[in-house]
């Protein structure tokens, strides 16, 4: 994809310092200014204390998976990396904060601005495409405070809607089935143009299989797909409009020049038809001519919406009528699209009719014609289709996935876990916004069977969980809920995607396709429970022994005392 | 903003056919190719039936208010003009279009591509910052079908976000209240980077005051607020690691040479006085100390975020210390911040704390320090505030604002109504979906008491409506429904905003806080019981009795007639 993207919006650029070329942002509007005022002033006041250059620790993590679920996808880790390869105010970025701040503040503090880069953060992270639950840290950020601090809202921005999305797309493609193609069709209602290009970006990664939106196509490689509107068939009066109604046979060999009676031949057929002639009497002919006209464009991928007027009545025998007479040049029709109504229902009757026409007229796998079905989908109303019964082939869907309506938001954090070697603790009147301290190492065990058991985060000293050696993993802040594992593997979680001024070796950013595939196949590799619909299972997440007490140390020790009167 | 935009991220380019200047896109990724596929599969049938130049109209609107509303704010004009201000395909965006499209499709089709712009597109809109309704035109385009329906996806991805967002930002300025201070917290929980810039632009738009995103601050002269976060507190351990504790007196006469032991010793006097002794023994430190330095880096802007520990027995105390402390150097704090907990308890008691001070130590105007809360408020949270009664001057508001949490899209759509002078119509069984055909103008008639009473499409041809002249109103599809008006003014909505070949005269794009004086103003003349949370009234929407009766002629004319079997 790197090439996908060097062919897009910005330039290749060297990366400062590392020999590897990392390009920048999709989104040129991903700058350093990305990012609320309030990192600016503590960036002085740290500067003014003498603070800036601490080495800090902070944990990216969420509270809660979204969806009513148990899992969530984590996106988002390549466009951060190449947002802190190329990070650096410019001087006209560097007069604006300094116009932003009071006129009290000290001169040189801008001269520090100007020397900012990420040659000193060291980032670790789990890969991108891999199924992620609460608290684990997604990625651990380390360098100078003040400059981590910088980079919190861009972070947190690039990967809170990425996760969600991909993890909204994931959840569709579990209720759809994998056999069923799915197609992202949400850039119009997205939140914005960004908002649209990297829902289509997310969604094709959490295993949709191609989307309409051309610019996404065109940056990341995701298959197209697309037709025509209502627009188009109301576009239409009557098919005496055609002038060039000739079409080629598909092999070559000769030339139909009256399409639009074949056409009409077939219609008139169909009419005839014991069966088929009670459905239907006259159809629109505004839409007649648009599917003609559609057919006589794109013969070798004919795909009709068959609703602007009535499906039964009109859609339908309409362009069965344009599929008939492709067939009889050699060309075979895709199939229809339904964007309103009873989807279920309709699509049932519409393969009838495709059924009937194979058996009446002896067209060979015209029964199998693709029905696609829009208009508003969900994952609740394709589980409804599912229990209702359907013959839809493809799904479009927009709206409902691409803003993730069931749940606009992921609470992802980006907290300050230790500074100066100090373990540091964020405290809450609500014990799940209490962080946990600590730099820590993070691991996923195995069990027998190859599924994930447990997450366990340790202090970044402690001897990482050994295979086939019994550990105990202890929920962070419920006193009772522990348990031993004997882990058949043992997977660490955060790999070095930006080693900084460190001699670690950098795990190289995979290409797309390799990011999907590594998102599908994690979520296969999932226990069923966990993933499912209704009343999943919780997958565990929990600390060692040793980190358990640590936190709780800690809070007693910062927490104040209360009294009561 | 024109002169800010340019400063931005796209240099100001010519238009092509009119000699004012108009900016390209906020966003870059703004292009042609930020559309569906389906957009060129119908264009290139199009232009291979001969169809591609056929003057069409279309109409841009929505079908329900969103937020279980009675109106919506129109946004996102701007954005979709300079968009077709510089609409032109690129060779490497042609070449992709080839790539997606069957190899079938003759290559004369892509010098025609090669060729478009947008100037025989004509562009008739309500002016941005308009309080609107459903079913009215809030923009009608005008030009080559095939070049207009390429605009689509584009104008709705651009208006439909920018509508929402602004109408839930106008909505929490509803139920906040004109006296206090809205911010714009939400960039981190956006749907992506330009779904935060889009988000603050827009709440700015719709009535909030001021935002933390300083790329938004940059772009669109917005005023940027922020201060610290809970990581800023819990980096610093003790003030005896503050080493410049020097702090010159706000006049300039002297200089404190040991802030922090002054801040010690107002604690102490906290700690004594007999009224705020009893509600706290022991503050965090690390608390202290990041208040002080905070303090000496910021002295005339000091605001804290008082909750990282515990509010009453640790923040609002050690805040005092800092401000009172600050208040001997002659400066004066600005406030809180509380972003836990129960926030309208908590403002109270703050309130207490500091009108204590007041007293007790005779700080005049220290009871009136400003106090910010945050964390997940929305329109229901502001609401609950209101009658649970608070002491807050000032909200800051993310996720559920810029995510549009309580609805994440409005169902923005572009309808064709007319093509070659033939009126189109779009049916549907569901009679909310069917379109208003041919080209229309609108207006908006006041009664006497100076407030709109109903929005009237006409046919373009009718005569308007005038002023004293009683005239009927009928619903578009109820026929029971209408209802004589005698206008006291009448305005018409639609405005030429980009003539295309046309000499109309083209409406000036106005300044960005014009845009925003005007939403706000709108906002004020409405009808209360239309603006109400509860239960609002709706706002009439109405045809002309000619044109009710085309429709309906037009209707039965394309529906086709059904047997019962």
């Amino acid at each position: 994809m790197a090439a996908a993207v060097a062919n897009g919006l910005k330039k290749e650029q060297t990366r400062p310092n590392k020999c590897a070329v990392i390009s920048g942002p999709t989104n040129p509007m991903v700058t350093p200014l990305l990012t609320d005022l309030y990192q600016f002033t503590m960036a002085y006041s740290y500067w003014k204390a003498g603070k800036h250059d601490e080495r800090a620790v902070f944990d990216l993590y969420f509270r809660k998976n979204p969806f009513g679920g148990e899992y969530t996808i984590f996106a988002g880790l390549e466009e951060c990396i190449k947002f802190i390869a190329h990070f650096k105010l410019t001087e006209d970025e560097i007069a604006f904060i300094r116009s932003s701040l009071p006129p009290t503040c000290e001169g040189a503090f801008y001269g520090y601005l100007r020397g900012i880069n990420c040659s000193d953060v060291e980032i670790y992270s789990i890969p991108e495409g891999s199924v992620v639950f609460p608290k684990v840290p997604l990625m651990r950020i380390e360098g100078p405070i003040a400059v981590v601090q910088l980079l919190e809202t861009a972070f947190v921005n690039l990967i809170n809607y990425a996760s969600l999305v991909t993890t909204n797309a994931a959840r569709h493609r579990f209720v759809a089935g994998k056999s069923k193609l799915l197609l992202e069709f949400g850039l119009r209602r997205a939140q914005g143009p960004d908002g649209g290009i990297s829902a289509s970006k997310y969604c094709y990664m959490g295993g949709f299989d191609a989307t309409s939106n051309v610019a996404a196509g065109k940056l990341f490689g995701i298959p197209l797909r697309g037709t025509h509107s209502h627009a188009f068939v109301s576009s239409f009066l009557s098919p005496d409009e055609i002038t060039d109604k000739s079409l080629k046979h598909h092999d070559g060999s000769s030339v139909c020049k009256d399409f639009v009676s074949l056409v009409k031949t077939w219609l008139n057929k169909l009419k005839g038809s014991r069966i088929l002639g009670g459905i239907f009497s006259e159809t629109n002919q505004s839409e007649l001519a648009a599917f003609t006209s559609y057919g006589l464009a794109f013969p070798g991928s004919f795909l009709a919406l068959v609703d602007t007027y009535d499906v039964m009545r009109s859609g339908v025998p309409n362009f069965c009528a344009v599929a008939l007479a492709l067939n009889d040049l050699g060309y075979r029709a895709v199939g229809i699209r339904l964007d309103s109504g009873d989807l279920a229902y309709q699509s049932c009757e519409a393969r009838k009719f495709f059924q009937t026409i194979e058996k009446e007229f002896g067209v060979s796998g015209f029964g199998k014609m693709s029905i696609t079905a829009s208009n508003d989908l969900n994952e609740e109303t394709l589980d409804a289709l599912n229990k209702q019964g359907h013959e839809v082939d493809s799904f479009g869907i927009g709206t409902h996935l691409v803003t993730c309506y069931a749940q606009p938001s992921l609470g992802v954090v980006f907290k300050l876990v230790e500074i100066n070697n100090q373990p540091r603790i964020k405290l809450s009147e609500d014990v799940t916004k209490v962080s946990i301290p600590c730099k820590k190492r993070c691991f996923r065990l195995y069990g027998k069977e190859g599924y994930p058991l447990v997450d366990i985060m340790a202090g970044e000293n402690e001897p990482p969980p050994k295979v086939g050696e019994r550990i105990l993993c202890r929920h962070p802040f419920s006193e009772s809920k522990r348990a031993y594992v004997v882990p058949q593997r043992v997977e660490e979680l955060l790999k070095c995607f930006w080693p900084g001024s460190s001699d670690k070796k950098r795990e190289d950013l995979p290409p797309f396709k390799e990011i999907r595939e590594r998102c599908i196949k994690q979520l296969e590799q999932m226990r069923p429970d966990h993933m499912r619909k209704l009343n999943p299972t919780p997958y565990k997440v929990s600390v060692s022994a040793k980190l358990y007490d640590f936190i709780h140390f800690l809070w007693l020790n910062e927490a104040p005392v209360g009294e009561l009167q």
